[in-house]
C-alpha cells in the first residue's frame, strides 16, 4: 500500500443552522476543502453519517451529494458506525488511494439533527446501541453511559466533581475555535449545579448535539511536492458487543484498546509518542475510559490525567485541543472527520492560542456507539 | 492492487422470515460463507444496508453483527447506497483486500424489512429518492419509476405486454432457486391483468421486498490453490443525479453506461464478452433501460431482447437467471449481495435447470435509486 497525505479541510460551525439543510452543510465543507487543496474535484466521495435516513427522510446521500456539490457522476457511497461513521469513511476513503484505485478521495462527515424534536432524536441516537436487548428495555444513550460511569465510579472511588477537568478544559478550549457549537466558559461549580440528565451524568458532562459538516481530501503522499505535509501514520478498527451487558467488562474498551494497539505497530509509535490526542468526549467517562484503553493512565485513572492539568493545551497529553465533543459539539456521523481536521490544524500549527507545542504526532479516536466501533488513527507531519 | 478471489458464498431464502430477526438472518449467510470457504474468520466485515435504522431501530449493524456472527472484535461496518448497498459493500470489502490491508474480508447483504407495515416501507423506500424536492411531492419510490416506464413507451412506441418477457423469465428462472422469493410461473395473460400500482406499472413489473441475507467470503487470489477460481475482473461505481427531473435525459441510466464503461476497460472486455447478466430490474423498465446502458442494445431497443428470448438461460445473453429482483425478491440492501453470488453460481456451474452453458465471465449491476447510484461488477472463472 502507498503512503496516503491529507491535502486539504475543510469545517462548518456546529450549530442550529436552520438556514441550512443537510445538502447545503455538506456542500460548504466539501467545497471548503477541495479550495484548500487547490483541486476541483476529486476520484471518489466517502460520506460519514448516521441519522439522515431517520431525521431527514433521506437516503442515498452519496449521488444527492456528489451532485450538490458539483461532483456530478462521481463515485460516491455513504458508511455507517454510529457515531464513529466520520472515522469509518475516513478509513474507507484512505484504503481507495492506498489501494491505487483512486488519485483522490474525499471524505465528508455531515449530520443534520436539530430540524427534529428532541425526543425523535434521542430515540434515533439510541439505534447505536442494541435495539433488541438495550432499546427495548427502554434504556437511552446517555443512560447506558450513566451505568457505566456508575459502576466506575464506585469501582475506583471518584467523586463527580473528578470529572469536571475534561469538561472544563474542552469548553476552554472550544472559546479559541470559531466552528465550535459553544463558546461558553465553566467553571467547577457550575459543573456540580448543571441538570442532571441521568445520573451521574448531567448536562455539563454530556455532549452537544448539533448540525454540522466537515471534509478532508486525500491523495497519495508521493504526489506531494510541499516540504511538509500531514500523512496518515496509521489506521485501525476494532469492534466489541454491541449491548454492554454482554462484556467481562464494561469498564474497558476492548475495542479502542485493540484499535490503538494496532495503530501504535503501524506507525512504529509508543503512547509517548503522540504529542496531543483529539479523543472522544461524548461523555465525561468516555474521555476517561478511551485514555485508559490507549495507554495513557491505568486501569481507572484517567481522571488523574485531567485533575493534573496534563489533557490542556500546554501539558503532557492535550486533548480535545478544539473543544472536543463536548463543546466543538457532536453533529454525530460528522464528528470523527471534525476530529481529525482539528488533528490537521494542530499539525499545521493554526490554532493559536490552544496550539500545542511544535506537535509533529496526532491521535484520533472515534467511537460508535457504547465502545461496540472504534477506530483510532494517527497523523503526522513529515518532511518529503 | 492485488487481484481479489471470491472463496465463498452464503445466502437465506428471501421470504417474510416472522421467525428469525436481522441478527438471525445475517449470521446465518455469514455462517454459510465461511463454511462454504472453509474458514473460521475473517479480517473484516462490510455490510450493505439500506433500512435497519428506520425499519428495525438499529443503526450500528457492524458492531452487532460481528458479535452476533462469531467475530468479535473483527472490525466491521456498515455501507448505504440505498437498493445499491450491497455492491457497495461488495466494492468497499475488495478495496481492503486489494489494498494489502487485510487478507480476508466478509461482504454481507442484509435487509428485514416485513415487520413493518407496508405504508412504512413505502416511506422508507422514498428515502432513495431526492427528500426535498421529490419526496416532499408525495411521489412513491415506484411513482418516479412509472413517470420513466410511462415516458419511454411514449418515446419509442413500446405497449406495456412488451415488458412481458422479463418478468416471465424472472419467474420461470426462480422456480430453480430454492432461495427465491418467489416460486410461481407466470403468463402473458397474468401479466397484463395484475393490479395497477402506479400506471403503467403493475404488480408484475415490481419486484417483492422481502427479508433476506447473503454473504461473500473474499481473498487475495494468488493465495488460492484451486485450479478453478472466480475472481473480481472489474468493479466500478459512478453516481448520476438523485432527482430525475435534474437529468438531461432520464431515459438514460448514465451511471449506468460510465460504470459498465470502466467496468469494461478495467477488464479488458467488450459487452460481446459478458456471458450472462445480473440485472437490477427492480421495475421491468429498469432492465430495459440497464441493458441499453451498458451496450447489450439501442436506445429504445432493451424490450427487443426480452421479445427475442436472448436474456433466457439458453439466449445469447441470459439475465436474471436466478430470478432477478422480480423473483428471487429484493431485500433492498442485500440485493447487490444476492446478485453476485448468483454469478458466482454460475460460474461454478451449480444452477441445474438455469445453468448458462459453460460460462465463464458474469457481470451484476446494482442500481440505488432511479438510477442515482450503479455499480457494474465483473467476475470471471479463471485456471491458475
Amino acid at each position: 500500500m502507498r503512503q496516503v497525505a491529507i491535502l486539504g479541510i475543510g469545517q462548518t460551525k456546529i450549530d442550529e443552522h436552520w438556514e441550512r439543510s443537510l445538502r447545503d452543510l455538506a456542500s460548504d465543507a466539501i467545497l471548503a476543502a477541495l479550495q484548500d487543496a487547490g483541486r476541483l474535484t476529486c476520484d471518489g466521495l466517502f460520506i460519514g453519517n448516521m441519522l439522515s435516513g431517520m431525521i431527514d427522510q433521506q437516503n442515498n446521500l452519496g449521488a444527492l451529494l456528489a451532485d450538490w456539490s458539483g461532483l456530478r457522476q462521481v463515485e460516491a457511497v455513504k458508511v455507517e458506525a454510529a457515531c464513529a461513521s466520520g472515522a469509518a469513511a475516513f478509513r474507507s476513503g484512505l484504503m481507495a488511494v492506498a489501494s491505487g484505485e483512486m488519485e483522490s478521495a474525499l471524505v465528508l462527515g455531515v449530520e443534520k439533527m436539530t430540524d427534529s424534536h428532541p425526543h425523535e432524536v434521542t430515540s434515533a441516537l439510541a439505534t447505536a446501541a442494541d435495539a433488541d436487548y438495550e432499546g427495548d428495555q427502554g434504556v437511552s444513550f446517555v443512560g447506558i453511559n450513566a451505568l457505566i460511569m456508575q459502576r466506575y465510579m464506585f469501582e475506583y472511588g471518584w467523586k463527580h466533581a473528578d470529572f469536571a477537568p475534561f469538561s472544563i478544559n474542552a469548553h476552554a478550549n472550544a472559546m479559541h475555535n470559531p466552528f465550535a457549537r459553544l463558546h461558553t466558559r465553566i467553571t467547577l461549580e457550575g459543573f456540580e449545579k448543571a441538570d442532571m440528565i441521568a445520573s451521574p451524568i448531567n448536562l455539563l458532562d454530556a455532549s452537544p448535539i448539533g448540525d454540522g459538516a466537515a471534509a478532508i481530501l486525500l491523495v497519495p503522499a508521493d504526489n506531494l511536492k510541499n516540504d511538509s505535509r500531514v500523512v496518515v501514520a496509521a489506521s485501525a478498527s476494532a469492534t466489541d458487543t454491541l449491548a454492554i451487558h454482554d462484556r467481562a467488562d464494561a469498564l474497558f474498551l476492548k475495542a479502542a484498546h485493540k484499535s490503538a494497539k494496532t495503530a501504535y505497530r503501524q506507525a512504529g509509535l509508543q503512547p509517548e509518542d503522540i504529542n496531543f490526542f483529539e479523543l472522544h468526549d461524548a461523555f465525561s467517562i468516555m474521555a476517561a475510559l478511551s485514555l485508559e484503553a490507549c495507554g495513557f493512565a491505568e486501569r481507572g485513572q484517567g481522571p488523574r490525567l485531567a485533575l493534573d492539568g496534563a489533557i490542556k493545551p500546554d501539558g503532557s497529553l492535550p486533548i480535545c485541543t478544539r473543544g472536543g465533543l463536548k463543546a466543538r459539539g457532536h453533529p454525530v456521523g460528522a464528528t470523527g472527520v471534525y476530529q481529525l481536521v482539528e488533528v490537521v490544524q494542530q499539525l499545521r500549527g493554526e490554532c493559536a492560542e490552544t496550539q500545542v507545542d511544535n506537535p509533529k504526532i496526532g491521535m484520533a479516536q472515534n467511537i460508535g456507539g457504547s465502545g461496540a466501533t472504534i477506530l483510532t488513527h494517527i497523523l503526522k507531519l513529515t518532511n518529503s
